[in-house]
Protein backbone atom coordinates (compact mmCIF):
# COMPACT_ATOMS: atom_id res chain seq x y z
CA UNK A 1 0.00 0.00 0.00
CA UNK A 2 1.09 3.26 -0.82
CA UNK A 3 3.16 5.07 2.44
CA UNK A 4 0.87 8.66 2.04
CA UNK A 5 -2.39 6.36 2.15
CA UNK A 6 -1.18 4.01 4.89
CA UNK A 7 0.24 6.89 7.07
CA UNK A 8 -3.52 8.60 6.70
CA UNK A 9 -4.85 5.56 7.78
CA UNK A 10 -2.52 5.34 10.78
CA UNK A 11 -3.83 8.66 11.87
CA UNK A 12 -7.56 8.36 11.12
CA UNK A 13 -8.69 4.87 11.64
CA UNK A 14 -7.83 5.14 15.64
CA UNK A 15 -9.98 8.37 15.73
CA UNK A 16 -13.00 6.70 14.29
CA UNK A 17 -12.69 3.89 15.87
CA UNK A 18 -12.24 5.91 19.42
CA UNK A 19 -15.14 7.95 17.85
CA UNK A 20 -17.49 4.31 17.57
CA UNK A 21 -16.70 3.97 21.13
CA UNK A 22 -17.62 7.10 22.29
CA UNK A 23 -20.88 6.90 20.76
CA UNK A 24 -21.69 3.41 22.29
CA UNK A 25 -20.54 4.43 25.95
CA UNK A 26 -22.97 5.85 28.55
CA UNK A 27 -25.87 5.05 26.19
CA UNK A 28 -28.92 3.43 27.53
CA UNK A 29 -29.69 1.02 24.93
CA UNK A 30 -30.59 -2.42 25.95
CA UNK A 31 -27.33 -4.15 27.03
CA UNK A 32 -27.81 -7.27 24.34
CA UNK A 33 -28.65 -4.75 21.48
CA UNK A 34 -25.38 -2.39 22.51
CA UNK A 35 -23.63 -5.21 22.27
CA UNK A 36 -25.29 -7.09 19.06
CA UNK A 37 -24.54 -3.29 17.45
CA UNK A 38 -21.22 -2.53 18.40
CA UNK A 39 -20.00 -6.53 17.58
CA UNK A 40 -20.35 -5.55 13.77
CA UNK A 41 -19.20 -2.53 13.82
CA UNK A 42 -16.40 -3.36 15.67
CA UNK A 43 -15.60 -6.28 13.81
CA UNK A 44 -13.19 -4.69 11.60
CA UNK A 45 -13.55 -4.63 7.47
CA UNK A 46 -11.56 -2.23 5.26
CA UNK A 47 -13.25 0.86 6.15
CA UNK A 48 -13.71 1.83 2.77
CA UNK A 49 -16.46 4.18 3.44
CA UNK A 50 -15.47 6.38 5.77
CA UNK A 51 -11.90 6.80 4.66
CA UNK A 52 -13.50 7.99 1.43
CA UNK A 53 -15.55 10.52 3.42
CA UNK A 54 -12.20 11.53 5.22
CA UNK A 55 -9.93 11.44 1.99
CA UNK A 56 -12.04 13.55 -0.12
CA UNK A 57 -11.94 16.59 2.94
CA UNK A 58 -8.26 16.06 2.71
CA UNK A 59 -7.48 16.03 -0.99
CA UNK A 60 -9.60 18.99 -1.08
CA UNK A 61 -7.52 20.85 0.98
CA UNK A 62 -10.63 21.36 3.55
CA UNK A 63 -11.24 20.08 7.31
CA UNK A 64 -14.10 19.60 9.30
CA UNK A 65 -14.53 18.80 12.92
CA UNK A 66 -17.49 16.99 11.55
CA UNK A 67 -15.74 14.61 9.48
CA UNK A 68 -15.38 11.99 11.55
CA UNK A 69 -18.79 11.72 12.76
CA UNK A 70 -20.05 11.37 9.14
CA UNK A 71 -17.63 9.05 8.51
CA UNK A 72 -18.90 6.96 10.91
CA UNK A 73 -22.68 7.18 10.18
CA UNK A 74 -22.03 5.96 6.64
CA UNK A 75 -20.41 3.32 8.26
CA UNK A 76 -23.17 2.25 10.29
CA UNK A 77 -25.42 2.10 7.24
CA UNK A 78 -22.93 0.06 5.64
CA UNK A 79 -22.75 -2.32 8.57
CA UNK A 80 -26.67 -2.93 9.34
CA UNK A 81 -26.52 -3.96 5.94
CA UNK A 82 -24.49 -6.46 6.38
CA UNK A 83 -26.03 -7.54 9.08
CA UNK A 84 -28.88 -8.15 6.67
CA UNK A 85 -27.27 -9.61 4.41
CA UNK A 86 -26.05 -12.35 6.16
CA UNK A 87 -29.57 -13.45 8.10
CA UNK A 88 -30.53 -17.13 6.84
CA UNK A 89 -33.85 -15.66 4.98
CA UNK A 90 -30.99 -13.58 2.89
CA UNK A 91 -27.48 -14.87 2.11
CA UNK A 92 -27.64 -17.45 4.98
CA UNK A 93 -23.50 -16.66 5.52
CA UNK A 94 -22.06 -17.31 9.10
CA UNK A 95 -18.67 -15.86 8.30
CA UNK A 96 -18.18 -12.43 8.18
CA UNK A 97 -14.64 -10.56 8.02
CA UNK A 98 -13.75 -13.84 9.62
CA UNK A 99 -15.99 -13.70 12.34
CA UNK A 100 -19.12 -15.70 13.17
CA UNK A 101 -22.49 -13.03 11.92
CA UNK A 102 -24.34 -11.39 14.34
CA UNK A 103 -27.10 -13.38 14.19
CA UNK A 104 -25.01 -16.99 14.83
CA UNK A 105 -24.13 -14.96 18.13
CA UNK A 106 -27.12 -12.51 19.27
CA UNK A 107 -29.80 -14.68 17.32
CA UNK A 108 -32.11 -13.76 14.38
CA UNK A 109 -34.45 -11.26 16.26
CA UNK A 110 -31.87 -9.34 17.86
CA UNK A 111 -29.97 -9.25 14.84
CA UNK A 112 -32.33 -7.47 12.88
CA UNK A 113 -33.05 -5.16 15.75
CA UNK A 114 -29.25 -4.18 16.16
CA UNK A 115 -28.78 -3.61 12.27
CA UNK A 116 -32.17 -1.47 12.21
CA UNK A 117 -30.95 0.08 15.44
CA UNK A 118 -27.78 1.01 13.51
CA UNK A 119 -29.65 2.45 10.43
CA UNK A 120 -31.17 4.85 13.06
CA UNK A 121 -28.23 5.84 15.02
CA UNK A 122 -26.73 6.66 11.11
CA UNK A 123 -29.31 9.34 10.86
CA UNK A 124 -29.31 10.46 14.48
CA UNK A 125 -25.65 11.34 14.04
CA UNK A 126 -26.07 12.98 11.27
CA UNK A 127 -28.86 15.21 12.61
CA UNK A 128 -26.17 15.94 15.48
CA UNK A 129 -23.36 17.26 13.54
CA UNK A 130 -22.51 20.40 15.55
CA UNK A 131 -19.77 22.28 13.35
CA UNK A 132 -21.57 22.31 10.11
CA UNK A 133 -24.26 24.53 8.33
CA UNK A 134 -27.79 23.11 8.99
CA UNK A 135 -28.91 23.12 4.98
CA UNK A 136 -25.13 21.23 4.68
CA UNK A 137 -26.14 18.89 7.32
CA UNK A 138 -29.44 18.33 5.34
CA UNK A 139 -28.00 17.89 2.20
CA UNK A 140 -25.64 15.10 3.69
CA UNK A 141 -28.71 13.47 5.15
CA UNK A 142 -30.66 13.65 2.14
CA UNK A 143 -27.66 12.51 -0.09
CA UNK A 144 -27.25 8.74 2.78
CA UNK A 145 -30.94 8.37 2.70
CA UNK A 146 -30.87 8.39 -1.46
CA UNK A 147 -27.93 6.31 -2.02
CA UNK A 148 -28.50 3.78 1.13
CA UNK A 149 -32.57 3.00 0.58
CA UNK A 150 -34.85 1.86 -1.99
CA UNK A 151 -33.77 4.11 -4.94
CA UNK A 152 -30.08 3.06 -4.09
CA UNK A 153 -28.29 0.05 -1.64
CA UNK A 154 -31.43 -1.77 -0.49
CA UNK A 155 -32.82 -1.50 -4.17
CA UNK A 156 -29.34 -3.01 -5.34
CA UNK A 157 -30.37 -5.91 -2.91
CA UNK A 158 -33.23 -6.75 -4.20
CA UNK A 159 -32.33 -6.58 -7.69
CA UNK A 160 -29.26 -8.61 -6.37
CA UNK A 161 -31.58 -11.35 -5.12
CA UNK A 162 -33.85 -11.34 -8.17
CA UNK A 163 -30.98 -11.85 -10.65
CA UNK A 164 -29.67 -15.04 -8.25
CA UNK A 165 -32.48 -16.96 -10.08
CA UNK A 166 -31.57 -15.49 -13.92
CA UNK A 167 -28.45 -14.75 -16.22
CA UNK A 168 -28.03 -11.46 -15.83
CA UNK A 169 -26.50 -9.19 -18.83
CA UNK A 170 -23.59 -7.22 -18.29
CA UNK A 171 -25.94 -4.01 -18.15
CA UNK A 172 -28.48 -5.73 -16.04
CA UNK A 173 -24.87 -6.83 -13.73
CA UNK A 174 -23.90 -3.34 -13.99
CA UNK A 175 -27.23 -1.95 -12.42
CA UNK A 176 -27.33 -4.42 -9.20
CA UNK A 177 -23.78 -2.71 -8.10
CA UNK A 178 -24.56 0.45 -8.74
CA UNK A 179 -27.43 0.53 -6.93
CA UNK A 180 -26.18 -2.06 -4.30
CA UNK A 181 -22.31 -1.29 -3.61
CA UNK A 182 -21.71 1.83 -6.20
CA UNK A 183 -24.59 4.12 -4.30
CA UNK A 184 -22.97 4.45 -1.30
CA UNK A 185 -19.02 4.34 -1.80
CA UNK A 186 -20.63 7.36 -4.47
CA UNK A 187 -22.39 9.25 -1.48
CA UNK A 188 -19.12 8.84 1.04
CA UNK A 189 -16.95 11.26 -1.81
CA UNK A 190 -20.20 13.32 -2.23
CA UNK A 191 -20.67 13.67 1.58
CA UNK A 192 -16.82 14.98 2.13
CA UNK A 193 -17.16 17.27 -0.85
CA UNK A 194 -20.25 18.59 0.69
CA UNK A 195 -18.45 19.02 4.10
CA UNK A 196 -15.27 20.88 1.82
CA UNK A 197 -18.00 23.16 0.46
CA UNK A 198 -15.83 22.29 -3.20
CA UNK A 199 -17.15 24.23 -6.54
CA UNK A 200 -19.81 21.88 -9.03
CA UNK A 201 -16.94 21.17 -11.27
CA UNK A 202 -15.03 19.21 -9.11
CA UNK A 203 -18.62 17.74 -7.21
CA UNK A 204 -18.79 16.16 -11.25
CA UNK A 205 -15.26 14.98 -11.55
CA UNK A 206 -15.59 13.38 -8.11
CA UNK A 207 -19.12 11.73 -8.96
CA UNK A 208 -17.17 10.55 -12.15
CA UNK A 209 -14.31 9.04 -9.89
CA UNK A 210 -16.74 7.49 -7.62
CA UNK A 211 -18.65 5.73 -10.64
CA UNK A 212 -15.73 4.25 -11.53
CA UNK A 213 -14.36 2.72 -8.30
CA UNK A 214 -17.74 2.05 -7.28
CA UNK A 215 -17.66 -0.40 -10.34
CA UNK A 216 -14.06 -1.27 -9.83
CA UNK A 217 -14.22 -2.40 -5.99
CA UNK A 218 -17.19 -4.87 -7.17
CA UNK A 219 -15.09 -6.42 -10.36
CA UNK A 220 -12.02 -6.93 -8.16
CA UNK A 221 -14.61 -8.42 -5.65
CA UNK A 222 -15.72 -10.81 -7.92
CA UNK A 223 -12.61 -11.70 -9.06
CA UNK A 224 -11.42 -12.59 -5.51
CA UNK A 225 -13.84 -14.33 -4.93
CA UNK A 226 -12.39 -16.84 -7.50
CA UNK A 227 -8.81 -16.06 -7.16
CA UNK A 228 -8.25 -16.12 -2.88
CA UNK A 229 -8.76 -18.39 -0.28
CA UNK A 230 -11.56 -18.37 2.30
CA UNK A 231 -8.59 -17.86 4.89
CA UNK A 232 -7.50 -14.43 2.36
CA UNK A 233 -11.15 -13.34 2.51
CA UNK A 234 -11.98 -13.67 5.56
CA UNK A 235 -15.91 -15.02 4.39
CA UNK A 236 -16.51 -18.38 2.06
CA UNK A 237 -14.61 -18.48 -1.17
CA UNK A 238 -15.89 -19.35 -4.40
CA UNK A 239 -18.89 -18.86 -3.18
CA UNK A 240 -20.08 -17.17 -6.42
CA UNK A 241 -19.33 -19.74 -8.48
CA UNK A 242 -21.33 -22.46 -6.00
CA UNK A 243 -24.21 -20.65 -6.18
CA UNK A 244 -23.68 -20.26 -10.14
CA UNK A 245 -23.92 -16.48 -9.71
CA UNK A 246 -23.79 -13.64 -12.52
CA UNK A 247 -20.68 -12.39 -11.89
CA UNK A 248 -18.34 -9.70 -13.77
CA UNK A 249 -16.06 -13.45 -14.31
CA UNK A 250 -18.58 -15.22 -15.24
CA UNK A 251 -19.75 -13.13 -17.51
CA UNK A 252 -16.72 -11.78 -18.98
CA UNK A 253 -14.13 -14.41 -18.45
CA UNK A 254 -11.48 -13.82 -15.73
CA UNK A 255 -9.26 -12.06 -18.64
CA UNK A 256 -12.05 -9.82 -19.28
CA UNK A 257 -13.16 -8.94 -16.09
CA UNK A 258 -9.51 -7.64 -15.34
CA UNK A 259 -9.64 -5.65 -18.68
CA UNK A 260 -12.77 -4.11 -17.19
CA UNK A 261 -10.96 -3.31 -13.71
CA UNK A 262 -8.11 -1.82 -15.37
CA UNK A 263 -10.82 0.54 -17.81
CA UNK A 264 -13.17 1.32 -14.70
CA UNK A 265 -9.82 2.04 -12.87
CA UNK A 266 -8.33 4.20 -15.89
CA UNK A 267 -11.55 6.35 -15.72
CA UNK A 268 -11.15 7.10 -12.28
CA UNK A 269 -7.91 8.46 -12.90
CA UNK A 270 -8.39 10.48 -15.85
CA UNK A 271 -11.60 12.20 -13.42
CA UNK A 272 -9.06 13.01 -10.70
CA UNK A 273 -6.72 14.05 -13.19
CA UNK A 274 -8.94 16.93 -14.67
CA UNK A 275 -8.60 18.48 -11.40
CA UNK A 276 -5.07 17.93 -10.53
CA UNK A 277 -5.91 14.88 -7.75
CA UNK A 278 -3.85 12.62 -9.97
CA UNK A 279 -1.47 11.93 -6.93
CA UNK A 280 -4.27 12.36 -4.10
CA UNK A 281 -5.22 10.21 -1.19
CA UNK A 282 -8.01 9.17 -3.38
CA UNK A 283 -5.95 8.15 -6.16
CA UNK A 284 -4.20 5.98 -3.72
CA UNK A 285 -7.33 4.17 -2.41
CA UNK A 286 -8.26 3.77 -5.78
CA UNK A 287 -4.99 1.55 -6.44
CA UNK A 288 -5.75 -0.13 -3.67
CA UNK A 289 -8.98 -1.03 -4.54
CA UNK A 290 -7.17 -2.73 -7.54
CA UNK A 291 -4.64 -4.47 -5.49
CA UNK A 292 -6.14 -5.33 -2.60
CA UNK A 293 -5.35 -8.93 -1.73
CA UNK A 294 -9.24 -9.40 0.20
CA UNK B 1 -66.29 8.79 18.04
CA UNK B 2 -66.22 12.94 18.47
CA UNK B 3 -67.55 14.95 15.83
CA UNK B 4 -64.93 17.15 15.43
CA UNK B 5 -61.92 14.26 15.37
CA UNK B 6 -64.06 12.96 13.22
CA UNK B 7 -63.93 16.37 10.47
CA UNK B 8 -60.84 16.38 11.36
CA UNK B 9 -59.73 12.55 10.33
CA UNK B 10 -62.51 13.13 7.31
CA UNK B 11 -60.43 16.23 6.18
CA UNK B 12 -56.84 14.78 7.07
CA UNK B 13 -56.76 11.22 6.00
CA UNK B 14 -57.35 11.57 2.38
CA UNK B 15 -54.77 14.26 2.13
CA UNK B 16 -51.84 11.39 3.99
CA UNK B 17 -53.20 8.63 1.68
CA UNK B 18 -52.47 10.77 -1.68
CA UNK B 19 -49.32 11.77 -0.29
CA UNK B 20 -47.84 7.99 0.41
CA UNK B 21 -49.42 7.69 -3.31
CA UNK B 22 -47.31 10.42 -4.30
CA UNK B 23 -44.07 9.50 -2.60
CA UNK B 24 -44.27 5.87 -4.34
CA UNK B 25 -45.15 7.26 -7.96
CA UNK B 26 -42.51 7.77 -10.33
CA UNK B 27 -39.91 6.26 -8.16
CA UNK B 28 -36.98 4.04 -10.13
CA UNK B 29 -37.35 1.78 -7.12
CA UNK B 30 -37.24 -2.39 -8.21
CA UNK B 31 -41.11 -3.03 -8.77
CA UNK B 32 -41.66 -5.91 -6.39
CA UNK B 33 -39.69 -3.78 -3.34
CA UNK B 34 -41.68 -0.84 -3.74
CA UNK B 35 -44.81 -3.01 -3.87
CA UNK B 36 -43.71 -4.75 -0.86
CA UNK B 37 -43.30 -1.06 0.57
CA UNK B 38 -46.70 0.69 -0.29
CA UNK B 39 -48.54 -2.98 1.44
CA UNK B 40 -47.83 -2.26 4.02
CA UNK B 41 -47.91 1.59 4.29
CA UNK B 42 -51.42 1.18 2.77
CA UNK B 43 -52.72 -1.59 5.06
CA UNK B 44 -54.53 0.86 6.77
CA UNK B 45 -54.78 0.66 10.16
CA UNK B 46 -55.44 3.79 13.30
CA UNK B 47 -53.06 6.34 11.79
CA UNK B 48 -53.02 7.47 15.89
CA UNK B 49 -49.00 8.89 14.41
CA UNK B 50 -50.06 10.95 11.49
CA UNK B 51 -52.74 12.41 13.85
CA UNK B 52 -51.35 13.09 16.70
CA UNK B 53 -48.49 15.45 14.20
CA UNK B 54 -51.49 17.25 12.67
CA UNK B 55 -54.04 17.53 15.70
CA UNK B 56 -50.74 19.01 17.42
CA UNK B 57 -50.45 21.99 14.90
CA UNK B 58 -54.10 22.42 14.85
CA UNK B 59 -54.64 22.61 18.14
CA UNK B 60 -51.46 25.30 18.41
CA UNK B 61 -53.54 27.13 16.30
CA UNK B 62 -50.16 26.88 13.48
CA UNK B 63 -49.86 25.18 9.95
CA UNK B 64 -47.31 24.11 8.14
CA UNK B 65 -47.26 22.90 4.74
CA UNK B 66 -44.36 20.28 5.63
CA UNK B 67 -47.26 18.65 8.52
CA UNK B 68 -48.49 16.04 5.88
CA UNK B 69 -44.94 15.13 5.20
CA UNK B 70 -43.45 14.74 8.43
CA UNK B 71 -47.04 12.92 9.38
CA UNK B 72 -46.02 10.41 6.41
CA UNK B 73 -42.29 10.19 7.45
CA UNK B 74 -43.25 9.17 10.97
CA UNK B 75 -45.92 6.46 9.76
CA UNK B 76 -43.11 5.34 7.45
CA UNK B 77 -40.85 4.42 11.27
CA UNK B 78 -43.95 2.73 12.14
CA UNK B 79 -45.21 0.85 9.55
CA UNK B 80 -41.30 -0.75 9.21
CA UNK B 81 -41.30 -1.80 12.84
CA UNK B 82 -44.70 -3.80 12.13
CA UNK B 83 -43.48 -5.43 9.20
CA UNK B 84 -39.64 -6.48 11.31
CA UNK B 85 -42.11 -7.24 14.49
CA UNK B 86 -44.18 -9.68 12.55
CA UNK B 87 -40.85 -11.75 11.10
CA UNK B 88 -40.59 -15.34 11.49
CA UNK B 89 -37.77 -14.22 13.80
CA UNK B 90 -39.84 -12.30 16.00
CA UNK B 91 -43.34 -12.57 16.75
CA UNK B 92 -44.30 -14.62 13.82
CA UNK B 93 -47.66 -13.01 13.17
CA UNK B 94 -49.16 -13.78 9.90
CA UNK B 95 -52.05 -10.92 10.04
CA UNK B 96 -52.27 -7.87 10.35
CA UNK B 97 -55.08 -5.34 10.32
CA UNK B 98 -56.95 -7.94 8.72
CA UNK B 99 -54.13 -9.07 6.40
CA UNK B 100 -51.51 -11.25 5.43
CA UNK B 101 -48.45 -9.89 7.31
CA UNK B 102 -45.80 -8.37 4.46
CA UNK B 103 -42.91 -11.40 4.99
CA UNK B 104 -46.30 -13.80 3.85
CA UNK B 105 -46.66 -11.70 0.65
CA UNK B 106 -43.62 -10.97 -0.29
CA UNK B 107 -41.28 -13.46 1.43
CA UNK B 108 -39.00 -12.98 4.25
CA UNK B 109 -35.91 -11.06 2.31
CA UNK B 110 -38.31 -8.58 0.65
CA UNK B 111 -40.29 -8.01 3.89
CA UNK B 112 -37.14 -7.15 5.60
CA UNK B 113 -35.81 -5.03 2.97
CA UNK B 114 -38.99 -3.31 2.19
CA UNK B 115 -38.80 -2.61 6.28
CA UNK B 116 -35.21 -1.44 5.70
CA UNK B 117 -36.52 1.32 2.71
CA UNK B 118 -39.09 2.59 4.63
CA UNK B 119 -36.93 3.84 7.49
CA UNK B 120 -34.74 4.80 5.32
CA UNK B 121 -37.72 7.01 3.47
CA UNK B 122 -38.88 8.27 6.73
CA UNK B 123 -35.22 10.26 7.02
CA UNK B 124 -35.15 11.02 3.51
CA UNK B 125 -38.61 12.79 3.67
CA UNK B 126 -37.45 14.53 6.93
CA UNK B 127 -34.45 15.73 4.89
CA UNK B 128 -36.12 16.96 1.71
CA UNK B 129 -38.52 19.48 3.74
CA UNK B 130 -39.62 22.40 1.83
CA UNK B 131 -41.05 24.70 4.03
CA UNK B 132 -39.32 24.18 7.58
CA UNK B 133 -36.32 26.37 9.00
CA UNK B 134 -33.14 23.97 8.71
CA UNK B 135 -32.51 24.28 12.20
CA UNK B 136 -36.17 22.74 12.87
CA UNK B 137 -35.93 19.83 10.52
CA UNK B 138 -32.46 18.91 11.88
CA UNK B 139 -34.95 19.07 15.61
CA UNK B 140 -37.34 16.76 14.02
CA UNK B 141 -34.82 14.47 12.86
CA UNK B 142 -33.21 14.37 16.02
CA UNK B 143 -36.25 13.56 18.01
CA UNK B 144 -37.31 11.11 14.99
CA UNK B 145 -34.34 9.02 15.28
CA UNK B 146 -33.93 9.10 19.10
CA UNK B 147 -37.41 8.37 19.79
CA UNK B 148 -37.21 5.11 17.23
CA UNK B 149 -33.91 3.75 17.33
CA UNK B 150 -31.93 1.92 19.91
CA UNK B 151 -33.19 4.43 23.32
CA UNK B 152 -36.39 4.16 21.91
CA UNK B 153 -38.89 1.78 19.91
CA UNK B 154 -35.95 -0.35 18.89
CA UNK B 155 -34.59 -1.06 22.26
CA UNK B 156 -38.03 -1.24 23.49
CA UNK B 157 -38.76 -3.86 20.94
CA UNK B 158 -35.67 -5.54 22.43
CA UNK B 159 -36.81 -5.24 26.25
CA UNK B 160 -40.31 -7.00 25.44
CA UNK B 161 -38.34 -9.79 23.43
CA UNK B 162 -36.33 -10.21 26.77
CA UNK B 163 -39.71 -9.63 29.13
CA UNK B 164 -41.44 -12.93 27.33
CA UNK B 165 -39.16 -15.55 29.06
CA UNK B 166 -39.80 -13.91 32.59
CA UNK B 167 -42.52 -12.64 34.63
CA UNK B 168 -41.78 -8.67 34.88
CA UNK B 169 -42.81 -6.62 37.22
CA UNK B 170 -45.07 -3.76 36.89
CA UNK B 171 -41.99 -0.91 36.71
CA UNK B 172 -40.54 -3.41 33.69
CA UNK B 173 -43.65 -3.57 32.19
CA UNK B 174 -43.92 0.57 32.07
CA UNK B 175 -40.13 0.41 30.91
CA UNK B 176 -41.18 -1.57 27.77
CA UNK B 177 -44.38 0.07 26.86
CA UNK B 178 -42.04 3.80 27.18
CA UNK B 179 -40.00 2.73 25.27
CA UNK B 180 -41.52 0.35 22.41
CA UNK B 181 -44.88 2.05 21.99
CA UNK B 182 -44.38 5.40 23.72
CA UNK B 183 -40.89 7.14 22.56
CA UNK B 184 -42.58 7.35 18.87
CA UNK B 185 -46.17 8.59 20.24
CA UNK B 186 -44.88 11.59 22.09
CA UNK B 187 -42.59 12.27 19.01
CA UNK B 188 -45.35 12.81 16.93
CA UNK B 189 -46.61 15.55 19.41
CA UNK B 190 -42.95 16.42 19.76
CA UNK B 191 -42.72 17.14 16.19
CA UNK B 192 -45.85 19.09 15.72
CA UNK B 193 -44.77 21.13 18.45
CA UNK B 194 -41.60 22.16 16.94
CA UNK B 195 -43.31 22.64 13.38
CA UNK B 196 -45.78 25.22 15.19
CA UNK B 197 -42.28 26.64 17.44
CA UNK B 198 -44.83 26.43 20.16
CA UNK B 199 -43.24 27.76 23.99
CA UNK B 200 -41.14 25.48 26.37
CA UNK B 201 -43.99 25.87 29.03
CA UNK B 202 -46.72 24.13 26.05
CA UNK B 203 -44.42 21.44 25.15
CA UNK B 204 -43.55 20.44 28.70
CA UNK B 205 -47.04 19.93 29.10
CA UNK B 206 -47.77 18.20 26.22
CA UNK B 207 -44.45 15.84 27.26
CA UNK B 208 -46.61 14.57 30.03
CA UNK B 209 -49.74 14.09 27.59
CA UNK B 210 -47.69 12.26 25.20
CA UNK B 211 -46.34 9.95 28.40
CA UNK B 212 -49.89 9.42 29.67
CA UNK B 213 -51.63 8.93 26.18
CA UNK B 214 -48.78 6.57 25.48
CA UNK B 215 -48.97 3.91 28.49
CA UNK B 216 -53.33 4.59 28.04
CA UNK B 217 -52.66 3.23 24.52
CA UNK B 218 -50.83 -0.07 25.68
CA UNK B 219 -53.12 -0.45 28.48
CA UNK B 220 -55.94 -0.25 26.01
CA UNK B 221 -54.48 -2.41 23.87
CA UNK B 222 -53.52 -5.25 26.29
CA UNK B 223 -57.14 -4.98 27.73
CA UNK B 224 -58.60 -5.32 24.17
CA UNK B 225 -56.49 -8.71 23.35
CA UNK B 226 -58.78 -10.48 26.06
CA UNK B 227 -62.02 -8.78 25.47
CA UNK B 228 -61.91 -8.22 21.80
CA UNK B 229 -62.47 -11.02 19.10
CA UNK B 230 -60.18 -11.37 16.22
CA UNK B 231 -62.26 -10.55 14.15
CA UNK B 232 -62.71 -6.90 15.62
CA UNK B 233 -59.22 -6.79 16.01
CA UNK B 234 -57.83 -7.70 12.73
CA UNK B 235 -54.98 -9.27 14.21
CA UNK B 236 -55.16 -12.99 16.35
CA UNK B 237 -56.75 -12.04 19.73
CA UNK B 238 -55.98 -13.74 22.73
CA UNK B 239 -52.20 -13.84 22.06
CA UNK B 240 -50.87 -12.90 24.91
CA UNK B 241 -52.82 -14.75 27.51
CA UNK B 242 -51.68 -17.78 25.02
CA UNK B 243 -48.17 -16.56 25.15
CA UNK B 244 -48.16 -16.12 28.63
CA UNK B 245 -46.70 -12.14 28.02
CA UNK B 246 -46.81 -10.02 31.01
CA UNK B 247 -49.32 -7.55 30.33
CA UNK B 248 -51.31 -5.11 32.79
CA UNK B 249 -54.26 -7.19 33.44
CA UNK B 250 -51.98 -10.35 34.28
CA UNK B 251 -50.10 -8.08 36.50
CA UNK B 252 -53.23 -6.06 37.59
CA UNK B 253 -56.42 -8.30 37.39
CA UNK B 254 -59.10 -7.01 34.57
CA UNK B 255 -60.46 -4.13 36.76
CA UNK B 256 -57.14 -3.27 37.71
CA UNK B 257 -56.00 -2.69 34.19
CA UNK B 258 -58.92 -0.86 33.53
CA UNK B 259 -58.39 1.75 36.75
CA UNK B 260 -54.69 2.17 35.91
CA UNK B 261 -56.18 3.27 32.33
CA UNK B 262 -58.33 6.10 33.61
CA UNK B 263 -55.10 7.10 35.59
CA UNK B 264 -53.21 8.26 32.31
CA UNK B 265 -56.14 10.02 30.56
CA UNK B 266 -57.16 11.63 33.64
CA UNK B 267 -53.21 12.90 34.40
CA UNK B 268 -53.17 13.21 30.37
CA UNK B 269 -56.58 15.61 30.80
CA UNK B 270 -55.12 17.91 33.61
CA UNK B 271 -51.85 18.35 31.61
CA UNK B 272 -53.86 19.55 28.81
CA UNK B 273 -56.04 21.94 30.82
CA UNK B 274 -53.19 23.77 32.10
CA UNK B 275 -52.40 24.59 28.62
CA UNK B 276 -56.58 25.83 27.57
CA UNK B 277 -56.43 22.22 25.82
CA UNK B 278 -58.87 20.05 27.11
CA UNK B 279 -61.54 20.35 24.64
CA UNK B 280 -58.97 20.11 21.87
CA UNK B 281 -58.51 17.03 19.34
CA UNK B 282 -56.20 15.99 21.02
CA UNK B 283 -58.47 15.64 23.72
CA UNK B 284 -60.87 14.05 21.67
CA UNK B 285 -57.67 11.84 20.34
CA UNK B 286 -57.25 10.58 24.00
CA UNK B 287 -60.95 9.68 24.43
CA UNK B 288 -60.84 8.06 21.35
CA UNK B 289 -57.89 5.65 22.77
CA UNK B 290 -59.60 4.72 25.55
CA UNK B 291 -62.79 3.85 24.08
CA UNK B 292 -61.74 2.44 21.07
CA UNK B 293 -62.90 -1.10 20.00
CA UNK B 294 -60.25 -2.11 18.45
Amino acid sequence: MNEQLKAFMDEKLPLLHTHFKKVFEGTNYPASLAESMAYSVNAGGKRIRPLLVLATLEDLKAASEDAIQVASAIEFIHTYSLIHDDLPCMDDDDVRRGNPTNHVVYGEATAVLAADALQTLAFEELASLQHTEPKTILAILKAVSVASGAAGMVGGQVLDMQGERTQLTLAELEKVHVHKTGALLACCIEAGALLANTTEHKKEKLRIFSENIGLAFQIKDDILDITATTEQLGKTANKDLASDKSTYPALLGLDGAQKKLASHHGKAMEALKEIELEKSLLAHIADYIIDRKA
